[in-house]
This record gives C-alpha cells, structure tokens and sequence, in this order.
C-alpha cells in the first residue's frame, strides 16, 4: 500500500492520543500540531485554540460571504488502548492486514477525520471549493467533550455555519452507505428504597415488615405492560411517530434481527410489540434497568430482610422527548406505584436530548445524493440507539442539526483491541467528502 | 448477690467457649470439663463423649424403668463476643448490674441449661426424682450442631425418652411464662436470570433485547399477589390452618404491634392480609426476598443493559409444609412465569422442617401447668418465626417434638453485644425445672 494518504494516515494513528491517560499529555499537544501542519499543508488557516483542557484544531478556508459554510467536526482523541495483549499488532505501531488498517483510532476517529481532510486538499488543489469550510476537531470526545460548549459558545461567530457534518458513527452494513438521521437521547435515575432501619432476622420479623428488595422488585416490573411498552403516564405524549417512510426505510435496513442476535449473544430477542428491533432500537423509547443491589450478594444464603434497596435506571428516549420531562413523569409514577411499608429516596441523573434530522429535509437530501454518487447505491436512512450528547449542543448554539455520514464499518472495533478502519472506507471517504461539498452548496 | 448458685453461674460464663473461633479449641474442652464436674456434683453420672467436633456432655440419673424419662438439651458454645468496644463490662468477666448478670452466654445458653441443671440438683437433695433426667449439653450450637443428628442417631437407646425440655427461646414479655410450640421451617433458594452473552450498551442494543434485570424483578414482583399471600400455585395446601385456640392466643400476645414496628425501625408494619402481626410471623409462610443483584451497582450510573442478575429468596414454612415441596412448587413457578427472552438457573439451598407442638395434648399441657405454677400467671402459647432445625432431627430421631420452655428475656441481647440474663429468670428457671419434673412424671 504505497498511496502516500495512507502513510499519512499511518502516521496520526502512531501518535498516541490517549486523553483519558496523563501520561499522554504531551501527545496530546503533538497531535494537535501535527493536524494543524496538515490542515496548513492543504492550504488552509489553521492554530491550535487553547481550552482549560485539551487544545481544539480550528482550520478554515477564508470565509467568502457568497458561498455557505460547511463546519466538519471531529477529534484527534483516541480511547485508551488496554487490554494491550488482546492486539495482533500494537495499537500505536498500525500494520495493514487485508486491506483494513488495525491501530488505535484508526476509525475512531482518525481515519475518518481525516479522509475529510485530505477531501478538502484534493478539491483545494483542483480549484476554489464551492462552500467555505470550517474544521473543528477536539482532543477530548473520548472523555466527554467537556470544554467544547463553551468554546462553541465562545466562538459563535467565527463558527457561524449553514451545515455541520460529522463522520464519527457506523455504517449499516460493510460498504452500505448510511446517513443516521436520528440518536437516542438519555434521562438517567437511581431510585432507593427504604424500609426497616437495619437489616432484620427473615425469621423473626419476616412477613409483618416490607422487604425493601421485593418493594424495588415491583416497582422495576410495573414499569412495562405486558406489551413491553413503558407504563408510566405520559411517557409517550412527546414521542413523534414513525412515519410511513420510516417504517420503510427500517424494513429496508441491512441489520438483521439475526445480526443484533448474534452480537449479543442472545437466542430471541424481546422488545415491545408492533415494532421491529430496529425500530425498537432507533426509534422507540425505553426504560432500561441498569443495575439493582440488595441485601446479601455472597456466596449461599443470608437469612435477612434487608434495610434497603437500589435501583439504576436509564431512560432513553426519541423525538420530541426531554429528560426533565421524563424524569418528572417517572418520579410521579414511582412515587405513586410505591408499595405500602417503603420509603422512596428519587435521584435525578445525567440527562441528554434526543438528536432528529429529517433526512427529507434540504440538507438531509443533499448528503443522500453525495453518498449515492460516493457508493453507487441508495443511502440506509438509519436511527441510531445510543446517544451523542454533543450534538444537541451543536443544534442548540450554531442552529443546525448535524449530519453523521457513517464510514466506520459494522465490525471496526472502535473502544476494543484490534480496532481497524477499511483503506477503501478511508478513500470513500476522500471521494464522499468532495461529493458533499458539491452537494451542500446548491 | 451472695447465692452461691449466682457464683456458679459466672464461673461458667467466664469460660469464653466461642464455638465459632478455632483459638478457643482450648476452652471449649475446658467447658465441658466444668460441665461433667457440675453434673457429678449433683449426683448424676456424667462423661464427655467425643464427637468429630466439640465434645458433647451427657449426664444421666441411673435409669429406672418404672419411671418416665426426661432428656433436657442445651448447649455450652457461645456467639462470638465481637465487637468487644461496644460491651460495658468485658464478656467473659461478667459482672451484675440492676439485677442482671452481663456476660456472652448469660441467657444463650449458659444461664437457661445451669438453671436446669441446678433445679435437678436441688430436686435431688430433697430425695428420688419423679424421672429419669437426661442431659445433653452439646458444643456446637452456635456453628450449625453439624454432630448432634450423628449422635442422636448413635445413642437412639441410650437416649430414648419420653419427653424433651429445652429452654432456648425468649419469653414473649418480661417475666412472662411461654411455651413456644411452633417454629417456621426454611427452604432456601437462589434464581439466576441470564441474558445477553455479556454487558450490553443499553443504547445501542436497549429495547430489543431482554433486560435480565427486569425478568429478575418481575419474577420476585409475582411472587405475592395484592393480599400480600405467596402466589405460587399450592403454596398453603399443606399449611395447617390456625385453630380458633391459636387464634385467640395470638390476640392475648403480650407482643404488641408497636413493640415490633420500634424493634424493626419501620413506622408501619405490614403483611398478608387477615392476619396481625404476631400471626403473619409466627403462623403462616413467607416468601422473603434476602438479596438481589446485577449490572452497575458503584457511583452514578453506567449506561448497561447486564447480562444477568440473581435473587436469593427464603421461605419460611409452617407446619405441615415441606421444604422439599416448596422448593419444588416454587421451581415450576418462576419457570412457568419466566419472562421471555432470558433463561434461568435455579439452586435449591438449605431446608429445615418446621416445628409444632400440640400445646394441648398431655405433655403441652403438663408444662403449662409447671409454668403456671412457677410464674403465678397463664403461660403465653407463642409461634415463633425463626427456625431451629435440631428439633426435626429430636423428633424425627427419638420420636417426640421438644418442650420450648422460655426463660430468655426479650431484651437479653443473645448474639450481641451486652449479652443479659435477670437473676430473676436464673432463680425462676431452678424453680421451673423442678415443677416440670413433677408435671411430666405424671
């Protein structure tokens, strides 16, 4: 593989940009100048833009009031890359096997990133671009994106854009092009319950006093009805229906409910009827109990009735759902839905919007047609299960849903040992960004 | 306190016999040899018999085959004394304050089998007992009297007999004469619930896949319907109804509500409904849930769906259930109710029969008789709702249910820290036993 991209390529994945460790500090800074001298060599006015974190790399193109602007987001961050002796190759000495390069960030978010640069490069080195374009790429996605509000806040202006696209989440299937128009928001609650002041002898007060764990038991099974639909009044009030063309475009999907199966380990899956798991995933809320603690968790038996009990629950929701709205619905419901003898100790977590681009929209059409002309083959209009809280933050300061065109394959292993991007990934997406440059500026 | 039977009382409680703790092998032996020597004192024919564990201690008037036989069982082991800093005078220096004597083993056991031991010395003195004693002091109480069953079965003709006296219970009040005539039995079990292969991200696979934590809750809220009864199907076939006798006894209970709301630190009880309290616990069966757990269980929240959970639930029984029954009705049932998409694993624990007397037939009668001689008011008749799983191995192996003859105080802080016994109770016992001698020889 002698292309020279991919040596470049080969070379930002060898920089060891693990944010999350502080023994990588220093590349952290390398990293960042090393995108600032390759945003610099394709033409571009680049610097490094200091945060209480790590720097932000801006690089822009002399902003020409006539044409739109396209701001293209993503991080030169990577996540730590232990277990180390899971790797077939060092995670920061990348190798090329089968056509996929295996390193730490080579799809997460390096290879892609930059695929979108060297893009810019080659539409550069051809003539004028047809939008002005804007490059923020962060070194702290891997550890929450804690600074970049407030820089985004802070820079309102030099940011104002007309689109934002970011290549940071996976396709639907190998090579299958996929615009994922829509991500799940989260409302996060851990509900504690009390009864008796310590734990008590099952025998001598078992049956006249609450247990607190069958108390907690009750309220984890009253939160879905039979149906497997969430229980709790309103829940589903601000849930914006699937539209016909969604429906369809789920049916369509390349993901099998045998795939999901499979990845998970499971033999059926279970969700709530009337739904296809991908559309149970994507497109329908859920309650979701992430853990539970009672009593006595060892080895045999314990004979007590215990003092308490704890509950961990994540809510993830959809259009047009907000977390404090759910999160007052379930405190309401809880509340209510308390088993007598108990006491209810409600504790309100993290929450994040729901993330909707109408894929019909002007924009959501145009990266369709970019990634149709790209891949040779009609888009998957995808939703996705999980949550990017950053880009509510995007929509909610420079006003403009993202656009998350997926390059990462199915299989890339981001966050896991011998994480690998597809070289052909990597100059699909040399061609897709030029195609959506194209694109947005009509 | 002058009475030389108090000085032997705290010569036995200053041997610290700790069954529990290996460092006191030495002292375990040492107890028993106090024991042997007490029992020859009074005029019985004493030995220690050796046993894999602690010695047992067996002491016997000569066998007199016109006479009714009475064997009297306690133990001289004791609980652990820990946590010393929270005693007010050390455990094994015992020391008499208001009228009580404070030592580890003042009430459980050593006060309760000397107050015997000294009421058949005292009996002897005045001339020829109304029976044949007994005694069987074992060392192993505290540890699960893991040789006692061996040993019964062992010495079935060296031990037959026809009635046995124990007194290990608490009085239902202070100064209160009880007769305890039942005890719950148990039937442990532990349920796990198993999922996905492995911790899922409840984003990316959360709604399609069964939450094992969920199905473990829905399990454990289907285990009791509304009215707060077991809703496994045959459940309370076997269960002996209450007799209107017990009924009312259970009504003139000194125990009152407020007495075990204050003990439990709950400000309102609760149960199965049409019962009270005192009969939810001593009377009818419980399913109880000790522990759960699964997933996240640390500090704020972790966004997983978990790949499996598990319940460790007691049943307490009633006369006439079984705990080989319950623990097999109750496997159909949470695998009859299994919600989809998991599979579960059950294991059976640990079993013990539950206990009844009959307080109205000959012997019940005859010990009420002593009680109410000895304490100048009617014996409370008391279910109780712990277990003591030795009294199936009594009945089953010499053939006759034990006489629960109480004279613990319900404050005497067995198993913890300020262990008591009223020298009130002590004198009250050697009283008791001699009355009861004479009741059961008739």
């Amino acid at each position: 593989m002698n292309d020279p991209r991919v040596a470049e390529l080969l070379e930002f994945v060898r920089i060891p940009s693990v944010s999350a460790q502080s023994v990588h500090a220093a590349d952290m800074e390398r990293c960042a100048d090393w995108l600032v001298a390759k945003l610099c060599q394709i033409g571009l006015e680049a610097g490094k833009e200091p945060t209480p974190g790590n720097p932000i790399v801006l690089g822009k193109t002399p902003r020409d009031p006539s044409k739109k602007t396209v701001l293209i987001y993503g991080h030169y961050d990577v996540q730590p890359p232990e277990p180390l002796e899971l790797w077939t190759s060092p995670p920061f000495d990348p190798e090329i096997r089968d056509g996929k390069i295996y390193g730490r960030g080579a799809s997460d978010n390096k290879g892609q990133i930059l695929a979108h640069i060297l893009g810019v490069g080659e539409a550069l080195a051809e003539g004028p671009l047809p939008v002005n374009v804007i490059f923020l790429i962060e070194g702290e996605e891997e550890v929450g994106s804690g600074h970049l509000a407030d820089f985004l806040e802070k820079h309102r202006a030099e940011l104002a854009c007309d689109a934002i696209a970011i290549s940071d989440t996976g396709m639907a299937a190998d090579g299958y092009p996929t615009l994922s128009y829509a991500l799940r928001g989260i409302a996060a609650m851990e509900v504690r319950v009390f009864g008796p002041s310590h734990d008590l002898h099952s025998g001598i007060y078992g049956g006249a006093v609450a247990n607190p764990a069958t108390a907690a038991a009750r309220l984890i099974a009253s939160l879905h009805d039979s149906q497997g639909r969430v229980a709790i009044e309103g829940f589903y009030d601000d849930v914006q229906p699937m539209q016909p063309w969604e429906r369809k475009a789920a049916a369509e999907s390349p993901v099998s409910d045998q795939a999901i199966a499979e990845q998970a380990g499971v033999s059926e899956l279970w969700g709530e009827a009337g739904y296809s798991s991908v559309e149970r995933i994507g497109a329908r809320p859920t309650a979701e109990i992430n853990g539970i603690g009672s009593g006595y968790q060892g080895e045999g038996s314990k004979t007590v009735l215990p003092a308490e009990a704890f509950f961990k629950v994540t809510f993830r929701l959809v259009a047009n759902q907000t977390p404090e709205t759910v999160l007052e619905q379930a405190r309401c419901y809880f509340e209510k839905h308390k088993p007598p003898g108990v006491r209810l100790e409600i504790i309100d977590g993290h929450g994040g919007e729901p993330f909707f681009l109408n894929p019909k929209g002007a924009q959501g059409v145009a990266a369709c047609r970019a990634l149709e002309a790209v891949f040779g083959k009609k888009p998957a209009l995808t939703r996705e299960g999980g949550s990017i809280p950053i880009l509510a933050d995007f929509q909610k300061i420079l006003g403009h849903p993202a656009l998350l065109l997926a390059l990462a394959s199915p299989d890339c292993r981001a966050h896991s040992p011998n994480e690998n991007f597809p070289v052909e990934n990597f100059f699909t997406g040399i061609r897709l960004n030029k195609a959506l440059l194209q694109e947005l500026a009509l």
